[in-house]
């Protein structure tokens, strides 16, 4: 059983498509530059080597439709006939209050998702746009829904209303939404499967520490509280977004800097975090490197990303009781920087949290790193949307 | 030694004279709608009663002189000439990154005063208005200058810098700095007393709830971190300010709902909170009453309140390393409402916090609250502002 995993932005198109049988990825691509000058095709079999397309693809019908046919070339595809695949499951990013599953996508869906398009105006409109050629290109097999937001929609009122107009959730859905829920989801599975322990009875923390990056508060197995937002905008500092700060900066930008909305928007989401504080890089490696050199700001960056998960980490053992029994470091950064991991966690032994320095040296494999005699269980967990994203689309189907 | 204190706002103005050697308020009063019509002057001598005088007081200088002539009233008077006032302490809300301490006031000084308006927009100019003021009419006294900020400034870099670019910092001096600080600083002091230890050995954390409310992180008896921010908008909700959320918020309301930047900044600085979320008042009395009727809004608006709150204290427990050796709760919520304080420590007993049901049955008065056998001291310190004002004012002078 073929599962295609498509995960469509507004310029690029993500793609794995996995056997379901036994969990392996038979090939995966990524298109760039789609409506560009030099739009490209990367296409990796995992059997059989890499494969590169270039052209002019102006639009996603063009682009979906070169997928499509490498999916199914002699050489470098995965099956004879592009109706082997047995269902496509989408990536898409918001799905409002509507949907707290993964759901077949008809057109009640479809026209719930354009509603969405105001709260996710980046995403969602390219993630609409991938259902649709592929419903056009691909009629006979059927279309999964998997939501970012789905896996938060748990959250109890307490923490997703803001403390602000009413009016603005029931008109305008100005609530915490949440995103990264398919990998806190998929971490959180996986760690019941590793400790051989129901998640349904335990209290977890789980940190998706990427380029975007967000926490979640996990009870009973289900999200309880988590960092982003009403946008992937809040939450805690991140490689290029501010994270949580004094709201008024944002109109303080407008009306003393001379920012329009939009610029400061841009601020906050593309030149802030890491980014804006060191002046040196998103990328968590090249700011390490800078803070070693001496360089202060690149030290005060990582400080200030640490100290804000610290902060978060306490606050969601304290909305949990206080004893969690384990906290899971996921995603680029998570899942590779030991200094982050263990810097994210210093000071925090109060909360029973005791790390071992050699456990910690795991880089991108599962991996307990807390110590033995650590009340709380730390593990490092890679995560992997697209097999999440594969597994809910059979689920739907199978249900 | 009788020190005037003054707190100086747009149309109102507060005062109290307190004799220092005693520390006793020897009288106060409050001056409202200044530049308005109706103005009205109620000044209250502890000993001789209350005195009212209503007119039409167009501009501070017209009411900063009857302020003084009812000073040395000689019925409703304390001295019988304005000279005896040994010094004015002034309430002044942002001394900005120079000021750590209360100053003496001279033209350096305000024209600094002057530079730190752009921050402080609403409150620095008529603070800056009532100290040109009385030194017109005072010029012999000496005038101090009391900052909101002063004692945040201790906070350190990781704490006080966002995650945003750093030259938002340099240019336009985007930067935590915290409010509160004269009462933070009153109530630690207090503590001090009460426990007869030495704060400097202490890990404190206090809770100034009011209508504006901010947590403080004081550590060997100075600032660390405060829920306040650039300005008195951030951290925790508020009567009716939104405290910390998605910074987006503030963008969307203004892209998607036709909100300019001040109709923004205004709706999350006057009808958030727990007023925007229970719709029914930012009076916690009033909300209490109304989610004891029934009402689910009025209940949820305490609830995220309490939440909030919960989670800053965990957070700042965790900045402290964990186990801290008090908390305080003060301000009018903080002194009066023990059903607060009991939410806001609910489930904490993992730092140590263990409240005592009856003792937490005190209003307005100093008082332990925790049980005998809680690790963490928590007390009910009423806050004193006027009285720290005084005390800063005749420091400065004698120092």
């Amino acid at each position: 059983m073929k599962v295609l995993v498509i995960n469509c932005g507004s310029s690029s198109l993500k793609y794995q498509v996995i056997n379901m049988n036994t969990y392996e990825v038979m090939c995966q691509g990524i298109f760039e530059r789609i409506g560009l000058e030099d739009s490209v095709l990367t296409h990796k079999n995992s059997l059989k080597g890499k494969y590169v397309v270039k052209g002019n693809f102006s639009n996603h019908k063009d682009a979906i439709n070169l997928v499509l046919e490498t999916l199914s070339d002699k050489k470098y595809g995965v099956v004879n006939d592009i109706n082997e695949i047995y269902a496509v499951g989408h990536r898409v990013v918001h799905g409002g209050e509507k949907y707290s599953k993964s759901v077949l996508i008809d057109e009640e869906v479809l026209s719930y998702l354009e509603e969405c398009v105001k709260l996710a105006p980046i995403h969602n409109p390219p993630n609409i746009i991938g259902i649709r050629v592929c419903s056009e290109l691909m009629p006979n097999i059927p279309m999964i829904a998997v939501f970012d937001t789905a896996f938060h929609q748990t959250i109890p009122e307490v923490a997703y209303i803001y403390p602000i107009e009413y009016s603005l959730y029931e008109n305008y859905g100005i609530r915490k939404y949440g995103f990264h829920g398919t990998s806190h989801k998929y971490v959180t599975q996986k760690l019941g499967e590793v400790l051989n322990r129901d998640i349904k009875e335990m209290k977890i923390i789980s940190c998706h520490l990427g380029n975007g990056a967000s926490i979640c508060a996990i009870k009973g197995g289900v999200s309880i509280d988590t960092s982003m937002g009403f946008t992937p905008l809040a939450g805690i500092a991140m490689g290029t977004r501010s994270g949580n700060i004094d709201p008024s900066i944002s109109t303080f930008l407008i009306e003393e800097c001379g920012y329009t909305a939009e610029e400061a928007n841009e601020t906050l989401n593309k030149k802030s975090g890491v980014l804006g504080i060191s002046g040196v890089s998103s990328d968590f490696r090249d700011i390490e490197k800078a803070a070693l050199e001496g360089n202060k700001r690149a030290k005060l960056a990582l400080d200030i990303f640490y100290y804000r998960i610290r902060g978060q980490i306490a606050a969601y053992a304290a909305h949990m009781g206080g004893v969690v029994d384990a906290i899971i470091f996921t995603a680029g950064i998570g899942e590779n920087s030991s200094i982050t991991r263990k810097a994210c966690l210093e000071g925090m032994n109060f909360l029973g949290i005791d790390i071992d320095n050699n456990r910690n040296n795991v880089r991108g494999e599962i991996g307990e790193i807390s110590a033995e005699a650590s009340k709380v269980k730390v593990f490092v967990i890679p995560t992997n949307e697209e097999l999440m994203i594969a597994k809910e689309t059979l689920e739907v189907i199978l249900a």
